[in-house]
């Protein structure tokens, strides 16, 4: 059974938000609980937590417990997903350490340069590893997922390193979009747009509104 | 005039584009050129650059010089749009830098802690300044936008006085969702759920192709 994306991004959502209010294990919480939190509906938190599979009682809610362990299932690889990360500038580093602390089930088992002054270095305890190795590295550890975290330059040969080594999800925050084969899945976050977004929407209503004031 | 914030998006990237490719202003770029680097249709690159105003030959294309200044006029404003950080972590510090170096014109006012032992250090060229001064420092400082990158127990509290000091456009690193009355804009960037779901989503995808194979 596949699961959307719009559902899994929700369920880790919901995941989040119940770690974050230090539930106990026996508390219960209501669908309509959990759908305050982000700002949607009972029926729509029903439906996810349907389609993972948790089964609640109308009544009594969800268990915590039993919630927490089968969002667990969905969600966590069972030794944890292996995930390099390329490219250990001050992004690169900021997101090491993000994903060391985030409590996410991901292991992380590389992180690797190009400059050879950052090689052998320790950032937030992960050893920086030569770019040159990045194949053995993929092989060796099991890696499903990688961060690329290059300059814009490097990012597509960077990319097509890590799938032709067997990586089969990409996390890009390089400033650039990225092309892959199909059964690759690829993320972007690219921070510059979201930014420019932002600040290019508010300016919009700001100025309508001046023009409906007028 | 508001675009829709699909446009705005695709237009922001179309302009990185052409700045990382280095183009001369005299060059000339076709539709299905930037259609390629994107991996999308020269019609919708037509479409985003005629809703922007951009004018263009079907037979000499677009000449770039012309082109960035006139996706300028609708992403930038005039004397760069006034940000404020809060929560000056490692994400804070890293987002900071990357703000400053990305060639948006965002006009960095303030970055914001509530560690006294962080107040009055220099970040990356800026100094930190006391989360108790946001108010004073919004109101100043002209800000319309404001990246949150707190731990997710202040986010909303910093939201909410953010808000109230006139701030449209927030985006949220925070780990949890927040709220925000109409008329202000909020992107999240949930770095943990972006990981999560990449995860998730290969690993659904290895398992069906396995029992696709069996």
């Amino acid at each position: 059974m596949r699961l959307p994306e719009k559902t899994v991004e929700r369920l880790s959502v919901y995941r989040r938000l119940l770690r974050l209010g230090r539930y106990s294990d026996d508390a219960c919480v209501y669908s309509h609980e959990l759908a305050a939190m982000v700002s949607g509906t009972a029926a729509q938190v029903r439906r996810d937590l349907m389609a993972a599979g948790v089964g609640g009682h109308s009544k009594r809610g969800y268990r915590v417990g039993d919630l927490m362990r089968e969002l667990g299932a969905v969600l966590d690889a069972r030794d944890g997903t292996g995930v390099v990360l390329v490219g250990v500038g001050d992004l690169g580093r900021a997101i090491l350490r993000f994903v060391k602390g985030c409590g996410a089930r991901l292991r992380i088992v590389a992180a690797l340069d190009s400059d050879p002054a950052k090689v052998g270095q320790l950032v937030h305890g992960y050893r920086c590893e030569s770019v040159s190795d990045l194949e053995v590295l993929v092989g060796v550890g099991g890696v499903d997922v990688a961060i690329i975290t290059t300059p814009a330059a490097a990012a597509q040969e960077v990319c097509d390193r890590l799938v032709r080594a067997g990586v089969r999800g990409v996390v890009n925050f390089s400033p650039t979009p990225i092309r892959v084969p199909d059964g690759v899945w690829v993320e972007r976050v690219d921070l510059i747009t979201v930014l420019e977004k932002v600040a290019c929407l508010v300016r919009q209503a700001a100025a309508e509104a001046v023009e409906v004031g007028a």
